[in-house]
């Protein structure tokens, strides 16, 4: 008889929870995007639903309809009536025996949260410190899929070292991005961050703070930088959807400019937070 | 109130079941191992036990007793009562909120099947297609995670052309490995494999199909080599805990040799069959 173990508990195969047989659980066979909303408002959902449906197809998740996805997303955003809220949902390719290959006609599994998001005042005012790692990472990161194990272990190395995000650095000692965020330095009135290739998750955030660096008049360089460029920057800081710009004031222990957020990346913040209205 | 999702299931977040808050099911944030039996007998498993164990320490997943997990592997084996048995089984962290970074104290869960293995004679006889992929996987392939993603889409890109296996060619444009096999050549009387490191998995078949090798009198290259290299190979195979040793004769579409499994290969085969009685 076929058996199942969960904990110390057996059970025969055919009676294990179907959960157990997602085929997220087994090779993280999957993709997930991070929505956030401001004072009520989703930001950003259509550019979101867009990327998830090009992870999808970038690992050939078929079967999934976007305007069903976007009507679970409203709907569960309007149930938990959080005006700052942050959304995660995935999509897995359906659950089955663990094989490698998959059958046809598999049903995705669709799953979401909705959380209140905490409160970075304090991040975003004084600013946070962020330490280098080996980028692990595999080869497709512009899809945003389930395979994190290496942003989990460079994340919880920086928070051995007092960082708030590990920047990753390939195997050419280049920076391709934070282990959950998109990079930037300000070099005089130039705004860089990595060009967007297989390497690199194309942030939505990044976007937008591209926009908010033209629209205050920086030049923007997209070319990847070594730690040793980004030690010597006047400004850095990192872009997520969760907590849009955040200043960089130390990485790997060296002070950035006098320790405080930087000119430009505090007038950044306040364009950005214009898009959120 | 914070929510989840599951298909179209809206539920308070502190009712989600808690296996959603896996940390296996968020990033694949565990490791696995895969043994099986012959005729009722497990094969190798104190060499597993030590390689699942060094994968637990190199991605910091402590507090697991090792003796704990030999019984309860055993218990579910003899529950089972399979004489050729598959036995997978995982660890991840534990289970809690979504967050990179993970708490102190996470108690890791444990998840195991025991299924019929299915009979391999014909491939093992006739032998079996193989075709090249990118290797896209993260570069800690020493330890063997559950962020399998990149091997997944490879098997289906290995499948799509008619094959059993994709072999693995990395940006040099050498031969890692299968995507869930070690990859052998013979030329001559030499038998090539890859060296171990951090971009191959310490396979425990490789152990054996090596000591088998050299039982034969064949000399052993642990060097890389090219798909070039390996489409004039004499003989070619692979070798998976759940299959031992599988012949391959196509590579890429080249026949290998005549068409058929080779001399050495046939003599391997022999040699495995008598370390697993």
């Amino acid at each position: 008889m076929q058996v199942a173990m969960t904990g110390d508990k057996i059970v025969p195969l055919d009676e294990l929870e179907p959960i157990y047989c997602d085929r997220g659980f087994y090779f993280g066979d999957g993709v997930y995007e991070v929505v956030r909303s401001y004072n009520g408002k989703i930001f950003a959902l259509e550019e979101h639903l867009a990327r998830f449906s090009k992870s999808l197809s970038a690992i050939e998740i078929t079967g999934v309809d976007i305007t069903e996805v976007r009507q679970r997303v409203q709907k569960a955003f309007e149930a938990a009536s959080i005006p700052n809220a942050k959304i995660y949902l995935q999509i897995t390719r359906g659950s089955g025996a663990r094989s490698h290959t998959w059958e046809n006609g598999l049903k995705p599994n669709f799953f979401l949260t909705v959380t209140e998001l905490p409160d970075n005042t304090e991040a975003k005012t004084k600013g946070i410190a962020v330490s280098t790692h080996p980028d692990w990472r595999w080869k497709r990161c512009d899809v945003k899929s389930l395979n994190l194990l290496a942003n989990v272990l460079a994340r919880q190395d920086a928070a051995k070292k007092g960082c708030d995000e590990a920047i990753l650095v390939d195997e050419t000692w280049l920076i391709t991005e934070g282990a959950s965020s998109a990079f930037f330095a300000i070099f005089g009135r130039r705004l860089q961050t990595a060009p967007l290739t297989a390497n690199i998750l194309p942030s939505i955030t990044r976007k937008y703070v591209i926009k908010a660096g033209e629209k205050i008049g920086l030049k923007i360089d997209e070319k990847s930088l070594t730690p040793e460029q980004a030690r010597g920057a006047d400004e850095l800081f990192i872009a997520v959807t969760t907590q849009d710009i955040v200043p960089v004031v130390r990485f790997d222990n060296k002070v950035i400019g006098d320790g405080k957020p930087g000119r430009y990346t505090r007038l950044l913040i306040e364009e950005f937070r214009s898009f959120t209205r």
